[in-house]
């Protein structure tokens, strides 16, 4: 496994895979076993897979946790190479924003709600280094977690609308045997902030349940789950929504072809978030 | 030459010459020898040609000449088979931007100024057709004329800052006999405005040869321009300025590392650009 900081060193790697196909893995590092599922699959579908380790600065917000996300190379680069990668991208922010950086990509739409709505440009700061890694890299797949969901349908809709040249694939969530989803966030959690957490999964397993009963009313469902979390004392609710996941508007009514029931906490001053899907992605 | 209406076409038709660089031209039609001058070019870089014609919408803003700026397929069909054109793509709106197309993409640092001043959310129309358009024809090099110098800086910008696998090659503008830069919008012109119009390459001419002759203040040479324009009588000045062709700042004093100095009037209803560069591109 070779591990590159430079767009240049990275491209002289790639051109020893021409002539297959690359799986990239977009990531900001501190693996867990969401990442490696993503790992796993790229490398079962492709010839090569490239992981991108990027703490990438334009997708956070001012006060957000930019300066104390979790990064740690060597144990990343471990993991990776006994995963059988190929590749490892490790580039410094000068490297992927030189002076003059000017362009974004947006989606007014489908950013406005959900994580959106408390993080002004972070979906913009996503959209955007994706599709640098999309043009550095050039894959023929690359893979997302649907913990992400809104990040998953936004990157997905970008390559639509862009007609890029590479297939998004969209993977389930993975969680901790306790419920809880991986997220990189989950080692800011203290063993007491982590049982609180457990409200979010749980209080989405509650309203998933209602809705196989048939219950589709999305007033009912958010009732649901927000009574489920507010009752937890130390978890503050950022949001719970239910979107359809094709423009990532609100809905009344759940429906089959795919909706979206998401929603984020924060907990000791850790914010995370979990969603699940009804119907197809 | 072959002339497609849907990118499942053009991908067909791309398949055959998979094996070979391709040049792509961007146009919103009604060619001429600026077009043409792009065309030839291209043919003589690459193994073939592809044209695409496509008034753009959403690089017109409210109240702009979206609806009646000039189209005429046939006979621009009719150039391009005369220059040996390979392909030409002409797809209708709906096929560019069918429902659920969200993707923006914008420089606003590049865009805010000069025509991006009394145009807004035009160059964001520009970027975000480009990107699709290299998206869908993948072609080797792109060609765009230095008439619309804005654009020909933004574009550049997108590519290198998204890594975009494109080599953007800037072509010099081409100019009728009388001095005015070719444009399809100038058979907007009546014969008088014609006439009048030649204030905007004449005021650009005379401050380059005062640039020439040591003039370096750019408070000068915009009054000079200025003054010239706004002595024609029917002619508006709707801006002149002089800023560094790397981010488009206005600057105090010129260069020979980059100057663009450029100025937009309107004629009889009608609204001309020109430019010239002092300096590399």
């Amino acid at each position: 496994m070779k591990v590159v900081k430079s767009i240049a060193d990275l491209h002289r790697e790639l051109d020893a895979f021409s002539s297959g196909h690359i799986g990239l893995v977009p990531t900001m590092g501190c693996l867990h076993r969401g990442h490696m599922s993503l790992v796993e699959a790229a490398g079962k579908e492709n010839d090569a897979t490239v992981v991108s380790i990027f703490v990438n600065p334009t997708q956070f917000g001012p006060g957000e946790d930019l300066e104390r996300y979790p990064r740690d190379l060597d144990r990343d680069c471990r993991m990776l190479r006994e995963a059988g990668v190929e590749l490892v991208f490790a580039p410094a922010p000068e490297e992927m924003y030189p002076p003059g950086f000017y362009t974004r990509i947006d989606q007014e739409v489908l950013g406005a709600g959900l994580c959106g709505a408390s993080r002004p440009g972070h979906f913009s700061g996503v959209l955007t280094v994706v599709a640098k890694l999309l043009g550095i890299c050039r894959p023929d797949r690359v893979y997302f977690g649907i913990k992400d969901a809104q990040q998953a349908v936004m990157v997905t809709r970008m390559v639509r609308d862009l007609n890029m040249h590479v297939k998004v694939r969209v993977m389930p969530i993975i969680r901790d045997a306790d419920g809880l989803a991986l997220s990189s966030r989950n080692r800011y959690l203290s063993h007491d902030d982590r049982l609180l957490a457990l409200a979010l999964p749980g209080a989405l397993d509650a309203a998933r349940r209602k809705i196989e009963m048939g219950e589709k009313s999305s007033r009912v469902l958010v009732r649901e789950i927000r009574d489920h979390i507010v009752q937890t004392p130390g978890v503050e609710l950022e949001y719970v929504e239910i979107v359809n996941l094709d423009d990532m508007q609100p809905i009344d009514r759940v429906t089959s072809t795919g909706t979206l029931v998401a929603a984020a906490i924060r907990v000791g001053g850790t914010r995370l978030i979990d969603n699940f899907i009804v119907g197809e992605i």
